[in-house]
């Protein structure tokens, strides 16, 4: 693996376990990367990592860095405030100068906000403190994606589906690959940031979102006309919600199947290793992709995509 | 005060609490009201008061009741599905025969898809099991507000403004009332059920959002050019949510702050006796009114309306 010019930025929540952080550093640099840390990383403005104008800042300067790999510290909640206000031809520069974006959750809000508005390709990943400032070893999986995507040998990724979504005949379909949190890709409804993706392969996960706040969300992207013009929806993982006595049997496999009565025509698979979980593949979100189905195997392919 | 035929039905969650709804019947009809209960009101599937067809038939049997007023027994959840389904033009048909539909929460999104669909005037206002069927005695205010629209002689209602919103020269606004609780306004962002009102006085209010979320809807509101495009934004009461050690100093009122540095030419005005709470007033989803505001007097003035 060759090293690599790392650059960490905060564009969301305050960075709360500085010491998370400093550890992510030194497990990147342990792989041999080169890290720098933006000089705001760990500012602080009430529930944000500094004011509007600092994190804006921080996120032109990640895209001026010309280091390999622009990763986030952590997601929360900020970047919806300064879509308007990002310079997206600096971001469309550096990624075509190859500065891989990379960061999940929040951070979805910004990937999304590039493909429309430049059509470049970021990636959903790992977030330094979640995946990289652990105590623990990090998540094998995850840290075998991210050293492909550094190396730039990654071609794809693949799951194993429920038994349930079985396909004995072998299916596939092409399209842009975009999406990443429900929130996120849901609060752009609307606005000028949510893609138009027509025939593309939309992938979703959420954190702490009741099932029927997950089909809200859905319910919105379906009559957004949004879902019946992908060729796929690929569901990630939606965790750290609680049941309630009210519920009374609804889950999430309810919302899923009320989903897939909703969209006969594109299939909704699940089980994609993405998420608010510890094991998290690297997704080209933007890029042109492959989807594979054949049996319970699953596998997104995007070849040297980067 | 006229004695009134009211029709209760369930559109969204299921009632668990069907003493509180007993109450409630006999509250009305303690008020010299006839009450009819919808033969669904208690179904119950999952969460929902019954799947989706048996609420559906709901919503339509109340249109077609002749009722004076068609009210909730409660939100939750669950309109969203039916957006697609429901016959508008026998709910147009029904106000235009005079009957006043009523309600409020998750009531919001039928209300938006009627005016979207239709132009029709809806109420929001109280709903059976919360407004009416608590053990205690209901809500002064949100009695009178309720007396004044079924005797049909409710003209307007007024509040108290904080200080800071005061102003020492009248102001005032002539535009459609529209709006709800925030999340379900938000929730139709990019749909076909999202009212297009220009010029208009928009009004919101929810419960258990952390202002962080508050503010999330709200940028998508604003990105999405809805604000902008108001006379005045109108919040009622945001509710029931915790603070949390995160947070830093952020509350809801820093929302509403930078809020208004959004909107340098929409004024935003706060404590409308609208929300989660016992004291709410009745308000015209749909109607032309003035907001007029005068020191810390502000009032929603809709003449004979409805």
């Amino acid at each position: 693996m060759t090293a690599q010019h790392i650059y960490l930025y905060s564009a969301s929540s305050a960075v709360r376990d500085r010491a998370a952080v400093r550890r992510a550093v030194r497990r990147l640099q342990a792989l041999g990367h080169s890290v720098e840390l933006d000089p705001s990383a760990f500012a602080t403005r009430m529930r944000f990592a500094g004011d509007d104008e600092t994190r804006l800042a921080a996120i032109h300067r990640a895209a001026a860095s010309g280091a390999d790999i622009a990763l986030i510290t952590r997601g929360g909640y900020g970047l919806s405030r300064l879509l308007a206000d990002i310079r997206y031809p600096l971001i469309a520069k550096a990624i075509d100068r190859g500065t891989v974006f990379l960061g999940y959750s929040d951070f979805t809000a910004l990937q999304c906000a590039v493909l429309a508005k430049t059509g470049r390709v970021t990636w959903s990943g790992p977030a330094a403190a979640d995946d990289f400032g652990g105590e623990g070893e990090p998540d094998d999986i995850m840290q075998a994606c991210f050293d492909d995507l550094v190396s730039g040998q990654g071609e794809g990724t693949g799951w194993r589906l429920p038994a349930r979504e079985a396909r004995e005949k072998a299916w596939s379909a092409a399209g842009t690959l975009w999406g990443g949190n429900l929130a996120m890709v849901t609060s752009l409804a609307g606005t000028p940031w949510m893609p138009q993706v027509k025939g593309g392969i939309l992938f979703l996960e959420d954190v702490a979102e009741h099932p029927y706040r997950i089909e809200r969300m859905l319910t919105q992207l379906l009559h957004g006309g949004i879902l019946a013009r992908q060729k796929a929806i690929v569901l990630g993982q939606f965790t750290h919600w609680r049941p309630v006595p009210n519920d009374n049997g609804y889950k999430l496999q309810t919302v899923v199947d009320w989903l897939r009565a909703q969209l006969p025509r594109v299939p909704v698979f699940t089980g994609l290793p993405f998420g608010h979980v510890p094991t998290k593949v690297c997704l080209p979100v933007g890029s042109k992709v492959t989807l594979a189905v054949e049996g319970r195997d699953a596998f997104l392919l995007w070849g040297h995509a980067h």
